[in-house]
Protein backbone atom coordinates (compact mmCIF):
# COMPACT_ATOMS: atom_id res chain seq x y z
CA UNK A 1 0.00 0.00 0.00
CA UNK A 2 1.20 3.09 -0.95
CA UNK A 3 1.27 6.43 0.82
CA UNK A 4 0.58 10.02 0.48
CA UNK A 5 4.24 11.90 -0.33
CA UNK A 6 5.14 13.64 2.84
CA UNK A 7 5.81 17.30 2.61
CA UNK A 8 10.01 16.50 2.36
CA UNK A 9 9.12 13.89 0.20
CA UNK A 10 7.32 16.26 -2.28
CA UNK A 11 10.35 18.99 -2.19
CA UNK A 12 12.88 16.06 -2.59
CA UNK A 13 11.22 13.80 -5.14
CA UNK A 14 8.83 16.41 -7.19
CA UNK A 15 11.59 19.17 -8.19
CA UNK A 16 13.34 17.17 -10.26
CA UNK A 17 10.56 15.77 -12.05
CA UNK A 18 9.21 19.51 -12.73
CA UNK A 19 13.13 19.90 -14.22
CA UNK A 20 11.84 17.31 -16.62
CA UNK A 21 8.94 19.02 -17.85
CA UNK A 22 6.04 17.93 -15.37
CA UNK A 23 4.13 20.10 -14.28
CA UNK A 24 2.00 19.54 -11.29
CA UNK A 25 -2.42 19.96 -10.85
CA UNK A 26 -2.53 21.02 -7.11
CA UNK A 27 -6.46 20.78 -7.55
CA UNK A 28 -5.79 16.66 -8.20
CA UNK A 29 -2.07 16.40 -6.60
CA UNK A 30 -1.39 14.73 -9.70
CA UNK A 31 1.78 15.34 -11.97
CA UNK A 32 1.33 16.11 -15.93
CA UNK A 33 3.68 15.96 -18.77
CA UNK A 34 3.08 15.89 -22.66
CA UNK A 35 5.44 13.84 -24.61
CA UNK A 36 6.24 14.31 -28.37
CA UNK A 37 7.62 11.84 -30.25
CA UNK A 38 9.06 11.69 -33.89
CA UNK A 39 5.53 9.51 -35.11
CA UNK A 40 3.16 7.10 -34.39
CA UNK A 41 5.24 4.26 -34.06
CA UNK A 42 7.52 5.97 -31.28
CA UNK A 43 5.00 7.07 -29.68
CA UNK A 44 3.05 4.00 -29.22
CA UNK A 45 5.74 1.85 -29.20
CA UNK A 46 6.77 4.26 -25.71
CA UNK A 47 3.10 3.28 -24.23
CA UNK A 48 3.95 -0.02 -25.34
CA UNK A 49 7.26 -0.06 -22.43
CA UNK A 50 4.85 1.96 -19.82
CA UNK A 51 2.51 -0.29 -20.13
CA UNK A 52 4.57 -3.18 -19.12
CA UNK A 53 5.86 -1.74 -15.67
CA UNK A 54 2.85 0.10 -14.98
CA UNK A 55 0.76 -3.20 -14.92
CA UNK A 56 3.93 -5.31 -13.52
CA UNK A 57 3.92 -2.11 -10.75
CA UNK A 58 0.10 -2.26 -10.80
CA UNK A 59 0.47 1.58 -10.96
CA UNK A 60 -1.45 2.67 -14.27
CA UNK A 61 -1.27 6.07 -15.67
CA UNK A 62 -4.14 8.26 -17.10
CA UNK A 63 -2.76 8.86 -20.67
CA UNK A 64 -3.98 9.98 -24.36
CA UNK A 65 -2.31 9.57 -27.41
CA UNK A 66 -2.73 11.50 -30.76
CA UNK A 67 -0.67 10.43 -33.23
CA UNK A 68 2.84 11.36 -31.78
CA UNK A 69 1.46 12.93 -29.14
CA UNK A 70 0.77 11.94 -25.24
CA UNK A 71 -0.09 13.48 -22.66
CA UNK A 72 -0.16 11.50 -19.11
CA UNK A 73 -1.41 12.15 -15.94
CA UNK A 74 -0.17 10.61 -12.99
CA UNK A 75 -1.72 9.99 -9.38
CA UNK A 76 -2.50 7.59 -7.20
CA UNK A 77 -6.46 6.86 -6.16
CA UNK A 78 -6.34 5.13 -3.22
CA UNK A 79 -4.54 8.04 -1.13
CA UNK A 80 -6.44 10.66 -3.09
CA UNK A 81 -3.22 12.51 -4.27
CA UNK A 82 0.35 11.78 -4.68
CA UNK A 83 2.88 8.57 -3.86
CA UNK A 84 6.03 7.36 -4.20
CA UNK A 85 4.76 5.53 -7.24
CA UNK A 86 3.55 8.66 -9.17
CA UNK A 87 7.45 9.54 -9.07
CA UNK A 88 8.44 6.19 -9.89
CA UNK A 89 6.19 5.82 -13.06
CA UNK A 90 7.44 9.41 -14.22
CA UNK A 91 10.78 8.20 -13.74
CA UNK A 92 10.78 5.30 -15.79
CA UNK A 93 8.31 7.25 -18.42
CA UNK A 94 11.13 9.64 -18.74
CA UNK A 95 13.65 6.97 -19.14
CA UNK A 96 12.00 5.20 -21.31
CA UNK A 97 11.62 8.30 -23.61
CA UNK A 98 15.37 9.25 -23.44
CA UNK B 1 -6.31 10.36 -50.13
CA UNK B 2 -9.79 9.80 -48.48
CA UNK B 3 -12.84 11.66 -49.10
CA UNK B 4 -14.98 13.50 -46.63
CA UNK B 5 -18.35 10.47 -46.43
CA UNK B 6 -21.30 11.93 -48.53
CA UNK B 7 -24.81 12.29 -47.54
CA UNK B 8 -25.62 8.64 -48.75
CA UNK B 9 -22.58 7.10 -47.11
CA UNK B 10 -23.43 8.90 -43.74
CA UNK B 11 -26.84 7.20 -43.95
CA UNK B 12 -25.37 3.63 -45.05
CA UNK B 13 -22.32 3.44 -42.88
CA UNK B 14 -23.21 5.13 -40.15
CA UNK B 15 -26.17 3.74 -38.92
CA UNK B 16 -24.73 0.47 -38.20
CA UNK B 17 -21.92 2.52 -35.71
CA UNK B 18 -24.08 3.90 -33.60
CA UNK B 19 -26.24 0.53 -33.47
CA UNK B 20 -22.71 -0.75 -31.86
CA UNK B 21 -22.71 2.35 -30.07
CA UNK B 22 -20.98 4.57 -31.25
CA UNK B 23 -22.07 8.28 -31.22
CA UNK B 24 -21.43 11.01 -33.57
CA UNK B 25 -19.91 14.51 -32.32
CA UNK B 26 -21.73 17.14 -35.07
CA UNK B 27 -19.69 19.80 -33.70
CA UNK B 28 -16.29 17.90 -34.92
CA UNK B 29 -18.11 15.91 -37.63
CA UNK B 30 -16.62 12.62 -35.30
CA UNK B 31 -17.79 9.39 -34.03
CA UNK B 32 -16.56 8.19 -30.18
CA UNK B 33 -17.12 5.37 -28.71
CA UNK B 34 -15.64 4.26 -24.67
CA UNK B 35 -14.57 0.75 -24.58
CA UNK B 36 -14.64 -0.91 -21.03
CA UNK B 37 -12.76 -4.21 -20.85
CA UNK B 38 -11.84 -6.44 -17.95
CA UNK B 39 -8.85 -4.92 -16.80
CA UNK B 40 -5.87 -3.03 -17.92
CA UNK B 41 -3.89 -6.03 -19.93
CA UNK B 42 -7.30 -6.50 -21.83
CA UNK B 43 -7.56 -2.56 -22.47
CA UNK B 44 -3.80 -1.94 -23.55
CA UNK B 45 -3.36 -5.30 -25.52
CA UNK B 46 -6.92 -4.11 -27.36
CA UNK B 47 -5.61 -1.12 -28.02
CA UNK B 48 -1.90 -2.61 -29.29
CA UNK B 49 -3.84 -4.59 -31.89
CA UNK B 50 -5.93 -1.66 -33.14
CA UNK B 51 -2.37 0.20 -33.33
CA UNK B 52 -0.87 -2.10 -35.75
CA UNK B 53 -3.79 -1.59 -38.18
CA UNK B 54 -3.90 2.41 -37.25
CA UNK B 55 -0.59 2.96 -38.39
CA UNK B 56 -1.06 0.30 -41.05
CA UNK B 57 -3.64 2.28 -42.50
CA UNK B 58 -2.11 5.51 -41.79
CA UNK B 59 -4.70 6.54 -39.51
CA UNK B 60 -4.39 7.32 -36.33
CA UNK B 61 -7.16 7.46 -33.76
CA UNK B 62 -7.56 9.93 -30.72
CA UNK B 63 -7.87 7.90 -27.76
CA UNK B 64 -7.57 8.02 -23.77
CA UNK B 65 -6.84 5.19 -21.52
CA UNK B 66 -7.64 4.58 -17.52
CA UNK B 67 -7.01 1.54 -16.54
CA UNK B 68 -9.75 -0.56 -18.06
CA UNK B 69 -10.85 2.37 -20.29
CA UNK B 70 -10.45 3.29 -23.59
CA UNK B 71 -12.14 6.24 -24.92
CA UNK B 72 -11.83 7.06 -28.72
CA UNK B 73 -12.85 9.71 -31.88
CA UNK B 74 -12.11 8.95 -34.85
CA UNK B 75 -12.02 11.69 -37.74
CA UNK B 76 -10.25 12.34 -40.86
CA UNK B 77 -8.06 15.83 -40.71
CA UNK B 78 -7.39 16.02 -44.18
CA UNK B 79 -10.55 16.21 -44.90
CA UNK B 80 -11.74 18.18 -41.80
CA UNK B 81 -14.55 15.06 -40.70
CA UNK B 82 -15.88 11.74 -41.10
CA UNK B 83 -14.31 9.67 -44.01
CA UNK B 84 -14.24 5.98 -45.02
CA UNK B 85 -11.23 5.35 -43.03
CA UNK B 86 -12.86 6.35 -39.97
CA UNK B 87 -15.92 3.19 -40.79
CA UNK B 88 -13.26 0.80 -41.51
CA UNK B 89 -10.96 1.68 -38.42
CA UNK B 90 -14.32 1.71 -36.62
CA UNK B 91 -15.22 -1.37 -37.80
CA UNK B 92 -11.72 -3.11 -36.91
CA UNK B 93 -11.93 -1.73 -33.51
CA UNK B 94 -15.31 -3.67 -32.44
CA UNK B 95 -14.01 -6.26 -34.33
CA UNK B 96 -11.33 -6.55 -31.80
CA UNK B 97 -13.02 -5.66 -29.23
CA UNK B 98 -15.63 -8.29 -29.61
Amino acid sequence: MSEKLSDTGRKTMLAPLVAKGWTIDDDRDAICKTYVFDDFIDAFGWMTRVAIYAEKWNHHPEWSNVYKTVEVVLTTHDVDGLSSLDVKLARKMDQLAD
